[in-house]
């Protein structure tokens, strides 16, 4: 990431501790794509944030991905509420999900006060249709895309404490490993390398 | 392509006429290493670059690209001298492939004076070895990349006039056409849907 100058840090300098799980929403695909469908109907296309949490081992950018019980690879992030802006929101569904919930509310910031902040947006992917398939360009002649995800970088502060969801793992790759592997990573990882490749 | 909000014109604002061939200047791809391999004796690293100029159809990117006689396709670019800043040397290549020479000396610009400029670095590609695989990272351990190849956006202004190679054909391909398609279109072209997403 050439402009921006992005520092990055060794995994060791985040603390990771356990939190309690979390299940994921829907226990198919097909129940993950009913949910959807209701969701639209109430509130128009569906808006989901992703944020891309990058350390630095060895020489090489890695980037930070859950990996859930079952073995499915995912970035932290998820749905926002149809008026929340992205990078609140993002924020918002990362602390919920690997922030360290303070006894009065709110999370945990680092001790120098700093915390994670949004970056850029990386990338956006669209979803046509009610079904598996997203794209990181809008297709022809698609006037309702169902929903659209956006990719951010999430600058990590210096030192952080992460609270892991007992059900999953936190796990740093480097970004090579999801080079010419969509097969087995999925579109959005495999886009990974292209996006930061500058 | 948010923050920057580049403009893109039609194709259609683009005059196309022709100009004498130009042969590539290896016949194979064992020739074309042996150059590389020459080269690095004597000047070290090679250093490329390549742009991606985008124009707007129903509402689409489409990207220029060369296609060559034997039905290979390329962006525009070439190598530089190894003291040829990235910007400056683009422009060169590009005039020397594309521009309309004038009689006395340089390439024509549009009427208006304004002219093709070059914009942020999409990504950057490493050769590692003197063979044909090439990477959007530098992969570990490697302290003596072959070649350095990187793309750049290619601001086109509101008219111009490309003069192409009679051996070559400058075709106008949706974003879209690239994407999960490296087989077809070399892993470079196939990397542009993802980072032109945003
Ligand atoms: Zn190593
Ligand atoms: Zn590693
Ligand atoms: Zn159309
Ligand atoms: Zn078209």
């Amino acid at each position: 990431m050439s402009d921006t100058e992005l520092k990055s840090y060794p995994m060791q300098n985040y603390t990771l501790i356990e939190r309690e799980a979390q299940a994921e929403e829907d226990s198919s695909v097909s129940a993950r794509m009913q949910r959807l469908e209701k969701q639209y109907a109430e509130t128009g296309m569906r808006r989901s944030v992703e944020g891309v949490m990058v350390v630095m081992e060895h020489g090489f950018p890695h980037v930070l991905v859950l990996q859930v019980a079952n073995g499915f690879y995912k970035l932290p992030g998820g749905y926002l509420d149809p008026t929340e802006p992205d990078g609140e929101g993002l924020l918002a569904r990362m602390n919920e999900q690997l922030g360290v919930p303070l006894p009065d509310g709110g999370y945990a910031r680092s001790k120098d006060g700093k915390d994670w902040t949004v970056g850029e947006c990386l990338s956006i992917w669209w979803r046509p249709n009610f079904d598996t398939f997203s794209y990181p360009y809008l297709p022809a002649h698609v006037s309702f895309p169902k929903e659209c995800r956006k990719l951010y970088m999430v600058n990590l502060p210096v030192k952080k404490t992460l609270a892991i969801p007992a059900n999953m793992k936190l796990i740093a790759l480097p970004v090579y490993e999801f080079y010419d592997n969509a097969s087995r990573w999925g579109p959005q990882l495999a886009g990974l390398p292209y996006i930061m490749s500058k």
